[in-house]
């Protein structure tokens, strides 16, 4: 695509793929509100209030019809926003449209180049001479990481008149960044630094982002308060246990129309995804194998029935294999071509250095077939048989379905929609400091009861000498911070 | 569509969609096959000695991916094939093209009109001057409920000269096909009688067209011998069990995204196909009632913790109704007016008359929005609330998602392709009487056989001495007659 | 214990174990009539009427708590009963106690040796000088068995004057029962003959006893006609299923406490049984492996996600192994000495040949250590490891639990009071002929609904024109005969 | 039974049911020692190097055969064991004749008075002349509290010369406590003071008696370090998830013989025991309705398919009652006399106070029916239907059956042995002060690790770039503090 940003009538930048969509994402963004019950009721709580007056929001998060529900819930709540997709295929092109026709600024289409993609996290944080943003919502923290960089390159142009060097590293995404950053440092060598002084925050989505935070922290890299909403109970237990749940097996349907009962599936890592993977492939009739390095969650997939194995202990004899880990290197290519032929292979983790891309893409004489859009046939020559590789090893659910469901996205886009106003709130009280938190339990659990309703779930009461007894407020926090769920 | 032959270079005739998709059915059918290895095995054992050689075939089954598989094991082994759809939605257009390019005379599409149905129907049985089908594979008995009622007209005619009065009938579609038999009736007054004559039998796929087998066996009025294709243990208990244990949540999810877990989902009937959606359903988190007239299979549905009430109980209740029983007039549009806003409705049974269609169009000031193809929001107007309702109240697994999977088909249609031999080679034997007949054990056990390799599966064999202990043969039949599975 | 028949105050004979039980017996009959309605209808339904006024009734049917209420069923409806167990470890004494007492003859306690069993068998049949008995309950045929041996020696000593020779057989078991039958031959040449000619029939509880049955049938060899109680889909689809699945865990953790999670279980057969042992086992979080015969069967286990391997593929991986097939020789020594220490070895099958037993006691050096009554380790001396052993390899369920629940028992036996009725009935009208038949399809639903209200179940009712349109009545039967569940 | 010490030949104290039956407990100590890999393990690593040489240990942990288990680990290290239960019902009496007769001055037998409890407790703690405990190994935190309690009374003694006066409380348990401590007062006016004086510290293995000790730690009141083994992961997320699942179904089958297919189950909390209870009771076929407080566990029940509903909705539905909570007055009589005939009534947390059993005994006109130990039926007098209710409202898997398997108990009782030696470990570095620790996660990771191998598992392996990657160690901990598990 042409990289230049275009207009509404009303002026509003955006750039998507094709807006006659609008209509459609429209239609899809009132069913997915029925189903979101926690964002209505912070607009029904909040919204008269405009807490969010003033704020401009950046967010980098899946463009999908759930995200705009997120959207115009900040948008009702006041705030200005700018939206790109964090992942190249994750977009929904119908929601895009509809959201940057009726209220926010989008740049975001399915299928994405990584040069585009980045260009596109440029533009999300692009408010012009006004300046922004006030906040961040991201999600895998490519954003917050665009503005560290940044930051960090200014710093040692100010300091040294050097640019950032592309080829210093191997990384071709990161090269791309490096790039991006170099040839804006001349025109704007403040950009980035101006950026982060008048940042008020960010919430971070996902476990992948978290860990960075963390490391930053750590090393006292971190330029702006953070809030993990990952490790809300209400996002990590559900939307990663849930959704992925919901969502691995509605990718590999949509992919591939296999049947799933009677196969061996693979699940490399049982954590939260892992366990919401594995329950998924257990229900539809696979056998189900689980890799682990941690000695506790691979004795509880023993607990559940599982098999623990070594990755190079069930190639020959999976069918359906899933990355889960949020670590790199699970998935070899010397590990693809001992397969069976038409073993699919494909990851639910948030980056796509869990399947080795690059080995595959490499290998002497191999063979790619495009069966349709995110699922292609990778032919070894040697035995002429292949594996399917789903979504180009990034996200399968996002890539080859639509993601999670409405429902659980609610859960974890009202810790969101919190988050955000905690830090608008506070961003001139001091109470965060240049730091990674998470939510107090007593905002999580309001997270869950706004879920209940619509679900018909009714709660006991505790009485008052019950409350007495275990020393728990009757309106909560009901549990120590260290409970598990 | 303009309602008119093409023709292949090569002189086949067909109608389809859009050749330009015949690759990428291509590649899909290639992927099937190995997933189908039943009727690989048929292709390997059978095709050398070309039994269907001479024999020409009527098929009226979905024309899916798999069904394209299945139609290219009839011709490997010898015969020339016609093929139509047997549902306005399931032809995948494809699947359709490849086969039309390479195999058979196609004439399907997704999104038929009736009437285009049933142009489709009478091509497939077409078969010009040399005259045919022999041997008709028919799936809900529409292209068998043709030709009885052709010959019907034929008779009538003969006797009195009297044509067939779409009038006499209240039923639309009906309508369409006594007018079709009429307006052929004068230009060749003894087609369908020659058509009877000719034929061999029909094999039967499901429930529905084998119950209006047995009610013509029984009133005396089956034309031809037919093989009951539906209650062979590999398919009822596979297909109808697993199959839609499959395609139930698959169609839900790509028709409307919705989470399932923590919903209440209304299962009318709990047959194999009820069976397979109700396990479905709770397997993803969802809470199932089941409705249900026979007292064996509710108390079947308790004994694994559903809870079974009427319809009436639950309209305010389920989140996701689904109509599975084969009989009518299951879910009525007072039904649906007093459901949740949002409710979904969809019907996974052959025929459309388990939801009240009519009722439903015919709803003073209701309205229609299509949320996209076979997804429509139906609007009350006392309420302004709104039901889903899925494919127009057709096969909802067809129409919004792409069927069964490859390998429970293969289950299914390895019984197809050894009816067909059985019919074809007992032709002049008498063997085979205008009856409904079932295929023997030893050939059920044989496709359950073909399909245990792909699994990784090891059987056990009997020694001698247990054979003799339980009179039953080492190579088995291993069961009586009467044994349920 | 010394053989010899007791008698109650009111002249009653009886055998059991300990008398002062009965109250305690009482007690847990009371708690068991609420759990099984179907019987406690056929007492409101059929009592006042009286149907088995002059009736002999001789059952030999696992003398349990359920049992005690399918007796005092029988004669609430005006029987005479006389009772044994069919298998040496499954009568509860209190139960045996509380009849003995209060309703019927009991010969029956727990740990009989086998010349006991034989002895309380040849008891139930003795009605003495008035004759009997008019009708038998079996369950696995032992008496029916014990009936026509007799019958055949009284022929042969008639014919030829030559008496039984127990050493004509291998089996200790069967020579136990030909020295009774000699025993008794020359006070008595006409005993079983004339027991024969009086008897209206039998109805036969279980597969193994159906199954010998349907062997005399064919060899036309049966002496008077059988109900098939075991094919009551109400009785092989919930008691055999439903019924172990209750049933294996319970006597497992009564018999060893051990995890059942993370263990690997070894079902061998999968039919009604195996499905229920291995749904129990999957669902306490073993991993489940089948063995098979039948590629249906196998093909099903596979459907379900659990692997199908042969015995020998899974000797070194099992840790709990269970036989279900109604087959011999299914676990040999052999297979045995290759399992891990402690490998648990049960039988849920009725007769005790499916493990080798014979083959253990034999087994050079070994050592049997008993744990407690029916948990043994059997040591072997190679390698000083030992596997654990229960209820000697008969019924485990029976033998180290107490049997099925009540509530699924209710099924079972109020499909034996049906039959027995319907044999009753039709004494004189010649219906039955010596041939094996199962009850007709609308007495097994209605033994479902029966069942229905205790669970809070509301059944649908077809309308007329839904009726019409499927040809089912309204009231049923709603399948056809064929129809699997 | 007399409260008098007996001694064995070697002149070890005990007080048990039946010495006789030691030979059984110690068969049955064997089958555990192979299913408890963690404790083994435990013995062969630090076994040699006698790490509890000098150590008394106290310990009051439900005297089963897998506490006889752990006790043997103890002294196989190197401790001197004193032992009581913590539970009146809970001890199986072979398990504490084998370690009296062989290993540990054991003071316990199953169906204690509630006076012949705290004598026991008592005279676990009473070392004679040579002081002690130097460590307490406590389940609930009764020995903690009479420690607490007994130096309170002295401290108040020593200054006021007061006594405690038991009428002060109306709880009659407390009254025994305060009784006890005020007769042992003036005899030995410091026991308790140097008791804990010695004390290096109390591993605490349940919620309810973790709960308490945070308590203490708040109003600064604990007496000495505690090690918190309840929130190891290897505890709370296996024994009480897994275990409970386990033990349930095998309580309420000793005790009812009920069938649970078709059921509803209503479980009061979600917590981990209430987790594992709902999953059992849904797995046997019942249907589960959960009550809770807490949001969060609401909504988690819910994404499992159950319903969530107040305890007053469920009275006139529910089959079986469990109450899972940690809290008092769950379960009223209020509630109890609603309830449908013979509707089955358990606590399986760890106190007696969550079912009201003194509502109950106190109702006027009750009837109590037992129909064997711990299963008693309650009839109201209003409507001659009754309750049964197990345990008398005590831990009715310990009550009815044997408690949770060894294998669970293995990790659990690992992390005593843990905890145990850190604390002794420590006992002069002042690392641990009087506060409520858990163990590192490195510890517990090794737990888990202990118990793969057992269950065939492989672990796969971090490479050293996978490491760097994720900045986490080869070796681990694996997780964040935080993290859920």
């Amino acid at each position: 695509m042409a990289l230049s940003v275009e207009k509404t009538s009303s002026g509003r930048e955006y750039k998507v793929k094709d807006m006659s969509q609008a209509d459609f994402g429209r239609l899809e963004i009132e069913l997915a509100e029925v189903e979101m019950p926690g964002l209505m009721a912070c607009r029904a709580e909040f919204g008269p209030a405009q807490p969010f007056k003033g704020a401009k929001i950046t967010g980098s998060l899946h463009m999908t019809i759930q995200t705009a529900v997120l959207i115009e819930t900040l948008t009702a709540l006041g705030a200005d926003v700018r939206w790109c997709s964090c992942n190249i295929f994750s977009t929904q092109d119908h929601a895009a449209a509809a959201i940057a026709r009726d209220s926010a600024a989008v740049f975001a289409w399915k299928g994405e180049t990584l040069q585009e993609y980045w260009w596109c996290a440029d533009r999300s944080l692009d408010w012009g001479a006004g300046g922004g943003p006030d906040l961040i919502v991201d999600d895998g923290g490519d954003v917050t990481l665009l503005i560290h960089e940044g930051v960090k390159a200014e710093e040692a142009f100010e300091k040294t008149g050097k640019v950032p060097d592309p080829a210093s590293t191997d990384n071709p995404e990161f090269q791309i960044v490096l790039t991006m950053i170099r040839d804006g440092l001349k025109a704007n060598p403040k950009k980035f630094t101006k950026m982060k002084e008048r940042l008020v925050g960010v919430s971070e989505e996902t476990t992948t982002g978290v860990k960075r935070l963390y490391q930053m922290e750590a090393n006292g890299a971190l330029l702006f308060p953070a809030i993990n909403v990952n490790d809300s109970v209400t996002k990590s237990k559900f939307d990663n246990l849930y959704g992925c749940r919901h969502s691995l097996p509605d990718g590999l349907m949509r992919a591939t129309d296999v049947m799933i009962a009677g196969k061996v599936a693979v699940i490399c890592g049982y954590g939260d995804v892992g366990k919401g993977c594995a329950s998924a492939m257990k229900h539809a009739g696979a056998r189900v194998i689980v890799t682990e390095i941690d000695p506790i969650c691979a004795l509880q997939a023993l607990m559940e029935g599982l098999q623990v194995l070594t990755l190079d202990d069930v190639l020959s004899v999976g069918d359906i294999f899933v990355t889960t880990t949020g670590n790199k290197d699970i998935i070899m290519v010397d590990h693809m071509k001992k397969m069976k032929n038409n073993a699919i292979v494909c990851n639910i983790g948030h980056f796509d250095n869990e399947i080795d891309m690059l080995g595959l893409e490499k290998y002497p004489g191999i063979k790619r077939v495009t069966i349709k859009p995110q699922t292609d046939r990778w032919i070894f020559p040697e035995t002429k048989t292949g594996i399917i590789l789903l979504a180009e090893g990034r996200l399968m659910n996002l890539g080859c379905a639509t993601g999670h469901p409405s429902f659980v996205m609610s859960c974890s886009f009202t810790n969101q929609v919190i988050a955000q106003m905690e830090l608008w709130k506070e961003k001139a009280s001091g109470k965060y400091e240049k730091k990674v938190y998470v939510l107090p339990k007593h905002l999580d659990e309001k997270v869950a009861a706004l879920h209940l309703g619509k679900l018909g779930a009714k709660l006991t009461k505790l009485t008052k000498e019950q409350s007495d007894y275990i020393s728990i407020p009757i309106e909560g926090p009901y549990k120590p911070p260290h409970y598990r769920y």
